[in-house]
């Protein structure tokens, strides 16, 4: 079994050390749920404090133009590009992710007119499930969608299908999709793909060029750290744009916003899916999360993240062998940044370790969920969770129900 | 003519003049573009500081309950309430006003499923424009939009209308519409009614309730200054809470959000609206920004704005008669809280106004606009402003080609 002196080794070793220093932490916490929230760095509030107390407050509606908000949403977009395998000018930072899925899948139905069908997971984050029956509804024409087992997507491609819309990496178990693979398959009977990368962006390496994607859209407050409700962003492959149609278009994405025009007429690239005039200060925040992934690159967080998850898996294994079943694959190229554990008692195991400064979520109906972000977390932290963990299961102090309903955002 | 002196005694007299201390001004500059973009604020700069340093950083993932983000939208859409006659219950604080009316326009259509027609006004702000006929197109079935001379509204309304937008104040003219009567001639035919408030909200006094308004919405950015691109609010009557789906539905607006279910089902009253985690941080600018408007009331808001709209145009026509065409109405019943001035050099005038100090802004073709926000403009910043004016004009500064290329948010 590693022993804290190995971890305190890996971490005297980890290329990634010098980053820890650019969060906000808590001394005694560990925490393991920046895939549902990342914590605070000091990039976010420089780079906020300076919208509000010098563009916003000095430069005041000069600030569209002086201070570039206007090409923020662009210039945001092309710095998270290289995180998804993108290129400049691929990629949008706006709005929320739920409504990036909406203009994609609108945009999408009408890119295959003659098809009716739209495939995704049936356990699907619910906000995705949510939006794409929304948008089957809104358009009126007979639109069907098919939530299937994933694993059995390939009997359910034909030519009636429009567009296929999975999440990269599972919410609950931290699997991970063959994102080539899959968009072949897709590709092969001439449907659209569409990938929601709220639980891949910032953990694991992706190539939406090579992978050959349509969309792709993403969450910027998970492992991107850019804040509770940070903007989302979304990829449209070059050869859609100009091609999918903004269904839900605004001023900010005309092709001549100044002149004020009656009828809508697109801008070129990806300016055409702004709709409105972003909120700058989230923008500010979500920059300021970006500087730290810019210090490094996404293979260095891939090799510390496998490195993390499997410690942790090793170490529970070892401390309490048979007591949980491992939701997450053992296999490198099916994980995720996270791991999940399945337990009758999950919710009383989750409120317990936080009870004990170790901060993992719960999702129903038994999964004890913990996320691995490398930028801050140690080995030794990984070491002491399993240790709390071990404690807690030991102690039996996940029986003892007197603890507050906890809520968390994905 | 009213000269300096009587002004600086208005200003000494003026029982908002304490809460200009609440704003962060640049000193030397006349900001008459808050119908823009308004400033910032001590509450802003507070509460931001609050949000990032203290829930974020410390609270992390636990502040959704914690420090109740999850009622952020709701529990702000109270404090808008009284600015427009709501009640606790009726507004919604979330994503941005052109994704508000979506959501009104998408679940409106819904409400009169036999009716073929939606009215505005053909020189509404062009996002209104823009999103309006997108819904129309999106929802399929076969949906008119008529943009008319809003004068006319009389004429065009007939029992095949489903639902007139107007816009309350004319971002142009700042001409404000009667909102009690043309709410009741909507109804009359068996329409609905959305007002869109962006020029409205913080300016003028407002009655949702006694003018039985169906729906409005409007902006966070301008009067309110919640800060470049500040989340957007929504006001549902009592009557359609619960009957409006939300037509783009996301999980926070879920009646059991962390039961994570395949189906959606609508919570009750306004949080049926929420589809995303809402920007905490861009939540948090805003209710920082309220706090001022907590400290008086509309009326007395609306007093003063009056006074020095009056104040403006009384000023302008002594020194500079016959120059500009007052495109703003003189009854104070149909005007807002902004002077439009007319003139077929209006965009060097405001270039020269802007170089020296007094910021106003230039809507083509010919309008120089002036927007007078109570909370922070002294009544001796109108007089030096019209000095100045009248010595662009006097000096014909306004003729110098070499400026740069201003661009402005709405």
């Amino acid at each position: 079994m590693t022993t804290r002196e190995e971890c305190q080794d890996l971490d005297a070793r980890d290329p990634l050390a010098g980053l820890r220093d650019e969060f906000v932490l808590t001394p005694g916490e560990i925490y393991l749920d920046g895939n549902s929230l990342g914590p605070v760095s000091h990039g976010v509030q420089r780079r906020v404090s300076e919208v509000i107390d010098r563009e916003w407050a000095q430069g005041l509606v000069r600030s569209w133009n002086a201070a570039k908000w206007m090409e923020a949403p662009l210039s945001l977009g092309d710095r998270v590009a290289p995180l998804i395998g993108a290129r400049a000018g691929e990629v949008l930072v706006a709005d929320t992710l739920t409504f990036l899925l909406a203009k994609i899948i609108g945009g999408s139905l009408e890119l295959r007119p003659e098809r009716h069908v739209i495939i995704t997971d049936a356990v699907n984050f619910h906000s995705d499930l949510y939006i794409v029956a929304a948008m089957a509804r809104l358009v009126g024409r007979d639109i069907v969608v098919k939530t299937i087992d994933r694993d059995t997507l390939d009997e359910h491609l034909d030519e009636d299908v429009a567009l296929v819309m999975l999440t990269h990496v599972d919410f609950r178990t931290g699997e991970m999709l063959d994102m080539s693979r899959i968009t072949r398959a897709v590709h092969e009977v001439g449907a659209l793909m569409l990938w929601d990368f709220a639980h891949s962006t910032g953990a694991v390496p992706l190539d939406v060029t090579s992978a050959d994607v349509d969309f792709a859209a993403g969450c910027g407050y998970k492992y991107l750290n850019g804040g509770p409700g940070a903007p989302a962003f979304m990829y449209v492959a070059p050869r859609w744009q100009g091609v999918l149609r903004n269904p839900l278009p605004g001023w900010l994405g005309h092709a001549r916003p100044f002149d004020f025009e009656s009828t809508y007429e697109s801008a070129p690239g990806m300016r055409a899916y702004v709709t409105s005039s972003p909120s700058v200060i989230a923008l500010g925040a979500l920059g300021g999360a970006l500087e730290v992934f810019e210090r490094t690159t996404m293979d260095a967080i891939r090799t510390k993240s496998l490195a993390l998850t499997d410690l942790f898996i090793e170490l529970v294994e070892e401390a309490l062998p048979g007591v949980f079943e491992l939701a997450t694959p053992r296999a490198h190229d099916k994980r995720g940044s996270q791991v999940a554990l399945r337990h009758p008692n999950g919710y009383g195991i989750i409120q317990a370790l936080i009870e004990r400064g170790v901060t993992g979520d719960f999702r129903a109906p038994d999964i004890c969920r913990f996320g691995f972000a490398p930028l801050y977390l140690r080995y030794v932290d990984v070491y002491d969770a399993v240790q709390i963990l071990a404690d807690v299961m030991l102690s039996c102090a996940h029986l003892d129900a007197k603890y507050a309903l906890r809520l968390a955002v994905t």
